[in-house]
């Protein structure tokens, strides 16, 4: 089975999860459309994918953790709500449909982004109060996400975006530490979260955090890279915004040959962190690290 | 002592906790300085102050409640920030200074508040990481924030608000629902989250949450009140804004007089909780509940 295809199962768990968790809720009928609009609009589900398979790889109950790993997918969801509107990104097209804002209105958007954020904190409670994780333990992994969501992570990685857009002095160095934050972070505590929910000890802790710093990175260097090699179908916005929009990528600061051996070498180093560990789980996400930097071959 | 002078004494720790509490943690320059903006900008701290007060109350430990209570005022802060918004309320002024998109611009604005909210979880977490309050009790106080704060309140309350406002046909019982979401949830879980982190038990969180209820309804109703009666330094905005927005109000449904009664039955019905209780945690609650609607008289 193709590492696309094992990522598709293990995203449908997910994906059903998302599908009825704002039902029944009470919630008025716009807010609730506009939040679903978003939420249900594919992706490759991969924050929530990593959550899961860490805490699986730990041998921590998946069921419990369920509903964590969803609140993973509303905060990335909330983010790019909030970075398409016009005061921000301002892109119209998001997944190769109209952004939020664009298909329901700013105000309307603001506060799906708002309302994502603040359920998606009451789905990580109830992997305590309705499945049973350990009060602690789920208090400990929250403590994470806020780190790696707030000021300090990606809301604090937006704004040096944002100080950064049309600068031209820009380094390697304050690229990478705006990208830790915007991006890495949440990457990064989709696996440490996982690893944590699943009791583990500093040593897998640690592990799972690396992998995830490593995967971030490259990440984002690949997303850099397709923005200026891919096509707008697969992309779902238009080839080269960023630099359209006067954006600083690791391609136009080294170039895209060393962008792709950059992205290989965090992959490897992503997966040398597995090396102590064995089974269908160190598989798939070995080879989700790879299948990651393979898309820019 | 008057109550303004008890009130102003016990929202300087508040105010003490919420000048440092964003110091030292990395945040990006600007962003922080816009959260602080609005978050120092004054303001009664009534939410912490009443989860404090209910806390102690109940024999709670308002220490360790204290970093709960302030983020209380953090998710109050930042929906105010995102309110005044161009795209939502569009208001100018707050507090008689500029809101915080026309301090800074408006992807800030949207960020503060983004930030904010985030970074209150943190807070509450903190009481448990850091001071000691049991895990579970934490849990159960948070889902109560959510709950309040999220899109079956808050949020939700906003959207509701939006999708009245120029309607023509909106009745007293939709504008009920309409606060009791978009103001009355946060007072409310003010002095629940007080009591359940007191390890209040049911009939005391009861009667908690019925004061902040009534008092909650009380507030609105004053707050529409002086927006027609009030003068713009105290209020620190344009007198007759709500009627400028084509906004329903209390008065404009039943009328001044009216609107005086039913703020007064409800502040009635708040102080009929506290009954069971004597001491000065009492006296000052009632006093409190005194003071919302004597602001009227």
């Amino acid at each position: 089975m193709s590492i696309k295809t094992k990522l598709k199962e293990r995203s449908a768990r997910v994906e059903d999860y998302l599908r009825d968790c704002l039902e029944g809720k009470g919630f008025p009928k716009r807010l609730r459309q506009a939040m679903e609009y978003s939420l249900l609009a594919g992706g490759k589900r991969l924050r929530p994918v990593l959550l899961l398979s860490f805490n699986k790889l730990l041998d921590g109950d998946t069921d419990a953790a369920l509903p964590f790993a969803a609140s993973l997918e509303m905060i990335h969801t909330y983010s790019l709500i909030h970075d398409d509107l016009p005061a921000m990104d301002d892109d119209d097209l998001r997944r190769g449909r109209p952004s939020n804002h664009k298909q329901f209105d700013e105000a309307t958007a603001i506060l799906a982004g708002d309302g994502l954020l603040t359920e998606a904190f009451g789905f990580m409670l109830d992997s305590a109060l309705e499945r049973g994780l350990p009060a602690g333990v789920v208090i400990q992994a929250m403590r994470m996400m806020v780190r790696s969501a707030g000021c300090a992570g990606m809301v604090g990685g937006q704004m040096a975006d944002m100080e950064m857009t049309g600068r031209e002095d820009v380094n390697l160095d304050q690229l990478r530490a705006m990208h830790a934050m915007k991006t890495g972070a949440l990457l990064t505590a989709s696996c440490s979260c996982g690893a944590i929910l699943a009791g583990a000890d500093l040593d897998d802790l640690r592990r799972a955090t690396a992998y995830g710093k490593e995967v971030g990175v490259a990440f984002q260097i690949v997303d850099d890279i397709l923005d200026v090699t891919g096509d707008e179908a697969s992309l779902g916005k238009p080839v080269g915004s960023d630099e359209a929009q006067g954006k600083v990528t690791y391609p136009s600061l080294v170039g895209l040959e060393q962008s792709r051996t950059m992205a290989e070498e965090h992959i490897a180093e992503a997966v040398r962190q597995l090396d102590v560990y064995s089974g269908p789980e160190r598989e798939f996400l070995e080879g989700l690290a790879r299948y990651i930097v393979d898309r820019v071959q």
